[in-house]
């Protein structure tokens, strides 16, 4: 069953400025872009680079004015899904070189501090069960409150005062698996059923893989609940939201309206 | 003129546990490894994987008891060597995506909130000889000062609390430098003339590459003044302190000892 | 020259809810109130209590529903008034105790970590010179800047950020006043000339009396360079923002609206 | 059955300084000092304040050199001895004047950020029972660890963290009563059974009188079980360990060592 995406947004550069660009839906096996469709403004300079781990595009702008970004796509989502809390661990011995960067502490994951807490709370489990047991303690303790962070919120500041957005719950899952030795990263995705439709986050963490005895996967937990893996379709990834804006500025930029639809073609 | 490296350290397990090692010197072009040996204890597992962005290796040990590394290399360096002051900077959307991910606030290196001061401070100069500038600020306001920061230090406490050592001055640099949206790295090192001797951290750049019209390189900063760029013996980079330890330990292990020198060889 | 005040604001209180107020003029010594007048909305309870250091007083409401105070008042301000600058300060062991608690470090001014800092700016001044040279500093350093920050921003923010509005600009003086053992408050004002027209604050060090041999006395400094001592109308006094807030909620209270307008009587 | 205490402690002053001590048992009605000896070394200036609200002593001293303290006393405590679980809470707009100061957030009790987490874990209960989930919330959920933290610790540290001393046992619990409208100071004793034997700190909270109806009283909570309030005596109190350190020093002042010594005269 395809998913549909329509997002648009616009902002304006009082004075000639970069702005960094984040929005398409990733290209890789795991998800099929049957169509797509990128309307942007003029600008003076336009350039695609790959974007973290060669997960989707970054789209580098030089600009100045007013600015606008139509995109449309249609895909088709055919990932592994796994039954997480039946998926074992891997030891961090057996993580390869990719996993690794996944395991440290990140500007808004300060994971370390929080080894005490997850052997408190979670020492009895182990892999997909420990994070399961997370996934469960954050939908219990935290509640979903737009307005209540902003974009410095770290996911220790979530832990104190127990509400977010997809962005907060992301990054305490994120950080509570990290501090467990667990691989974990932030996902940008594009999901039918957030409310309000918006960009979401999800988190994605380094497990085995059932379809390969010794191999390890990533696989999608959205510690908010509102998005399901199989319909997630993913923009990016990296150490956490730091890494993955839709759009990042340098230099005087004002944001203008926002705009995404998402759902699944019937 | 050949760098001599010699390290020791060792550490022991109280239970089986994992750890991750990165201590020799990296194998890249700006670097001839004339020779070298590596000594490691008996353990149960032993797996080298590349380390971040392919700069040099890691090692994932699974072992228990006491462990002992001994290391020993000669090195040549030959990398380009520029006047940093001279060097331009490239806008960020010329950026290539390799260095796209330093531009971005890391665990130590909350760069965003210093927007402001940079603008106030380095707000006349750019490229090299506004990094120059940092480099010149933090040498007049900070004073070296084992043991006056820790673990969890970040470049905010040290721009506040105005000390440390080598990791600190690093994270403040590339902080500074971040925030100017400038890329840069934290770069481990072997390099003579550090006192005392031990693993040693520099700042990495991202700025014009002399040699090459339209090109960018990574440049060497030493904020503490101690490493000479054209002796400094790369192990690895990261984004900031959290990602280049010489061991990262999972599980309960105690550290024993280490011993570090760096000499040039006559 | 006699200060008219006029201050108005509301508050919607959803269930029966506590509210702490202080917003009267400080019946004391320095300033003489000729004529107030106060009014309040009914509530079920309404008690007045001494404020902090007995400058100033509290009211305590126990209300539901819709909440208005308006208050107008006529001051004469005879303080004693010194030039900053040519002040002595009081060695620590000359302190009485009304002014130890100010030494120390509180919610929103951290100033031990500022130690260092102030010793390596204005560590060759003391007393009245010293606090002058930090307020100097701080009008250098910072942009009045409304907006840029919040309830949670505290001193250490602002001189990372360096910007605020008045309360942020009093935090930073406190807090650098007292990493020189200098004992510094926060106090809460009308005066005119505040643009916007606001409840103001300023911070009150404490050094020698001019006019007593040996003896102490609070000196009030704007740190924004908006208020005039001559004609500042303090309302209460406390370690920092913490302590003074015009109003205070205990349960579910929705803020509606506020004006203050501060003039001298021609 | 009165307690009889021990303390000494010494320091040297490389160059003249200023001193801050206090170490004295409370002269108040709660306890009674039957007998009790100082000596302290000669200093060039000595100087008896009353300590933070008048509960206490500290002593001002100039002095250079070492410097050693010395008290011995017995005292005899007869506080009323309340069933905390029982104790009725006092509403906000019941509360005296100088019970106020402890409803706000303090240096290490930043207690306004965790009303979230104590509505969702403590809504169900007030006053006392309120106050005792607390005490048995921290005694299940954090574990005593000498050296885990450090005096910049807070609240908010020890709440991720999960472990500390008795100071950041007391944080805690002073947060999470203020968080709850609940006034709550931090009080340095000495206690029988504190291991090992050292100044200890508990919690007083503001709850209501048992024995005067309408009124309202401090009662200590010990968070980490280790002092019975029978036979706790109270050295001073303040908003946290911001306010109540045995030594404070201003200038270079190395501490060189220190004994307690608390038993129950048999």
């Amino acid at each position: 069953m395809p998913i549909e995406i329509l997002s648009r947004f616009s902002f304006t550069a009082r004075q000639p400025a970069d702005v960094l660009l984040q929005f398409a839906a990733a290209q890789i096996p795991e998800q099929r872009v049957l169509d797509s469709r990128t309307h942007l403004s003029q600008a003076h300079h336009v350039a695609n680079i790959p974007a973290q781990d060669d997960i989707g595009e970054r789209v580098w702008l030089h600009l100045s004015g007013r600015f606008e970004v139509s995109y449309s796509a249609t895909v088709e989502v055919n990932r592994l899904l796994a039954d997480i809390p039946t998926l074992a661990k891997l030891e961090p011995h057996e993580l390869p070189a990719e996993a690794v960067q996944y395991l440290f502490d990140s500007r808004y994951c300060p994971a370390e501090r929080f080894q005490p807490f997850v052997e408190g709370e979670f020492g009895n489990l182990s892999g997909g069960s420990r994070i399961w047991a997370m996934h469960d303690w954050i939908a219990e303790h935290l509640s979903y409150s737009p307005g209540s962070s902003n974009p410095k919120t770290t996911a220790l500041d979530t832990f104190v005062e127990r509400r977010g957005i997809c962005r907060d719950y992301t990054h305490l899952l994120v950080t509570l698996a990290r501090a467990s030795a667990i691989p974990a990263r932030y996902c940008s995705v594009y999901a039918p059923g957030v409310e309000p439709p918006d960009f979401h986050a999800v988190a994605e963490v380094f497990l085995a893989d059932p379809t390969t005895p010794g191999g390890g996967a990533w696989h999608i937990v959205d510690a908010t609940g509102m998005a399901d893996p199989a319909s997630a379709v993913k923009i990016g990834v990296g150490r956490d939201a730091a890494d993955v804006s839709f759009m990042t500025a340098f230099g005087e930029v004002d944001f203008d309206d926002k705009m995404v639809a998402v759902s699944k073609v019937p």
